[in-house]
């Protein structure tokens, strides 16, 4: 089995804390896994209230073929970036930024190159990778610098690689059409071109995952889905033709199904995923239940990327105090899609 | 303790046969109710598959003060419509509208001249009610009807009466800033004034039965509620000064909030509603965990009313097999919020 790639993150996050506390509160989870970051970093992390006593040693690695050899309880450690000293916890630093920026395209590049499986990334700072300067602050956020990556060892523009976000919880999936925007944004956003490669997307990284297609369920726009045009016609206008358009293609996509119920729908076991017209249609349910378990999918790269759906708490970073269990469901779901993937 | 009345709803719908099989369930419940409606059309509901055996005697009343003298597990039936015959199952009709509707309208004149403590409604249908004539044809649906004969018992004008709807779970309680409109629609009466009337009408609502103000959050409309302005700019402008105002009233308001956590908050105990700026925004949370217990509470008039969160099922009707469940969670609460508003 090919090695997991953990990104650091921003090294004056909770990203340090999660990955030792998550491996040390489940150590069979860390067979195979090598963390992308700064040997220093990582051992602050393991001095932290509570950690010292985890039952998991951090072994410096620097070639993936050891990790395989690693013992039981062992976590590697590779080199991924050249910080200089300890950042201080819970505060914007460029070289934090810069760090955390090298060890997400390093890892990026082992998955993409085949050398890794999978990559589970932790929070990185938005301020301080704008702060990172060139090339990092070009990127807005893990998602574009991974397309970058993606794209650039496809060999092909970043805009023929899109994206999409897929949320995850234990009890339901659900991918959106439109991510950070305004709502009035987001209406604009519900095109027959973007719903449509939101279906596919959504069904060609699943398919692998599942053994067969997908049941996606497309929710409305509108209240009960438009009601026949009665409140709103993007349903008739806009997400049935893209329906229809995926159904020709083989895609098992139903719907326009009216928002309110089919989420609860999903739940039940009636659809393997939503695909949500825009963030909160998605994330409200995902999130209704609790927000330990969830997990943030990237779908459209050619490689599996989880993270937790949390950022970097700089106020509890150094506290000891960091909850692991979004980043530990992260990582399982990394590691059950890619063992599906090398099936 | 006043007589609970229940509306029968359209005769050719399941509201007849929800009422008995909730009833028949929960025979306890039967003390102190009394049905506005039809005793042919009851009847015939109690020949239904699997009710005949059900605990529970009607008896005829033509006088609400006979209710309370009723034996356990009797139901008053009080004749309230000029129905003639029985309306085929699951069909469109002008005379089981208009039967409809007068049931509505004699029940809600109890409640509001004080008779009766709180009304349950049970379906009607829209087009049955539109087929009525005069002057039933007029009202959309029950909140018009309701609006009008509360506002001709004030002596007011309708449109002094703005009322919003809340619902109902175990879990939660939403109340609406609006509900049947597109959701471009629904951007546009994302206004002060609106989501400061929603604010106090939530507030004067729950404040006699919670017996302490209620906790409101206030839920933004844009993802992360806008982030500081980033994604929108209506939490900035719109919601925050409502949500202030609302304070300076002495309302327990709180928000904007972000959506996708808001409600998960308001499940695990942080507030006792949320005010949801449109339609799916509060009916995905409260519908996701099921529909069975869901309940309809028309917030804003001066009288108790709750109802079931469906319709009238017509595919349903005649079979026996209609869930009665969220009508006997809309007669609880019914029961719960007149019981306290007569402390």
């Amino acid at each position: 089995m090919k090695p997991l790639v953990l990104s650091m993150g921003d090294a004056a996050g909770i990203g340090p804390e999660i990955i030792l506390k998550g491996l040390g509160q489940a150590p069979l989870e860390a067979r195979g896994c090598v963390v992308y970051g700064d040997m220093a970093v990582m051992r602050r992390a393991q001095a932290l209230p509570g950690l010292d006593t985890l039952p998991l040693v951090l072994a410096e690695v620097t070639d993936l073929d050891e990790v395989g050899r690693l013992p039981p309880r062992c976590l590697g450690v590779l080199q991924a970036c050249d910080l200089v000293g300890l950042p201080a916890w819970g505060q914007v630093q460029a070289e934090a930024g810069r760090a955390a920026a090298q060890c997400v395209s390093a890892a990026a590049q082992a998955v993409l190159e085949g050398r890794a499986g999978a990559l589970v990334t932790a929070p990185l700072h938005k301020e301080a990778l704008a702060a990172a300067g060139p090339p990092w602050s070009a990127y807005p956020g893990h998602t574009e610098l991974l397309q970058h990556e993606a794209a650039r060892h496809l060999g092909c523009a970043t805009q023929e690689l899109p994206v999409r976000m897929m949320l995850v919880s234990p009890q339901l999936r659900t991918v959106l059409v439109s991510i950070h925007v305004s709502l009035r944004q987001a209406l604009d956003l519900v095109t027959p071109e973007r719903v449509l490669a939101t279906i596919k997307i959504a069904h060609h990284s699943m398919l692998p995952h599942l053994g067969r297609p997908p049941r996606l369920a497309v929710a409305g726009l509108n209240p009960h889905a438009g009601e026949g045009g009665l409140f709103g016609r993007e349903e008739i206008e806009v997400i049935a033709p893209a329906v229809e358009q995926a159904r020709q293609a083989g895609i098992e996509a139903s719907g326009p199904h009216p928002p309110d119920t089919v989420f609860m729908r999903a739940r039940e076991g009636a659809f393997d995923a939503v695909v949500a017209m825009y963030h909160d249609q998605g994330l409200i349910p995902v999130k209704y239940l609790g927000l330990a378990h969830g997990v943030n999918v990237t779908l459209g790269l050619p490689m599996v990327r989880t993270s937790p759906d949390h950022g970097t708490a700089f106020d509890l970073a150094g506290s000891g105090r960091a909850d692991p269990s979004s980043w530990l469901a992260a990582l399982r779901l990394a590691r059950q899609w890619s063992e599906r993937s090398a099936l």
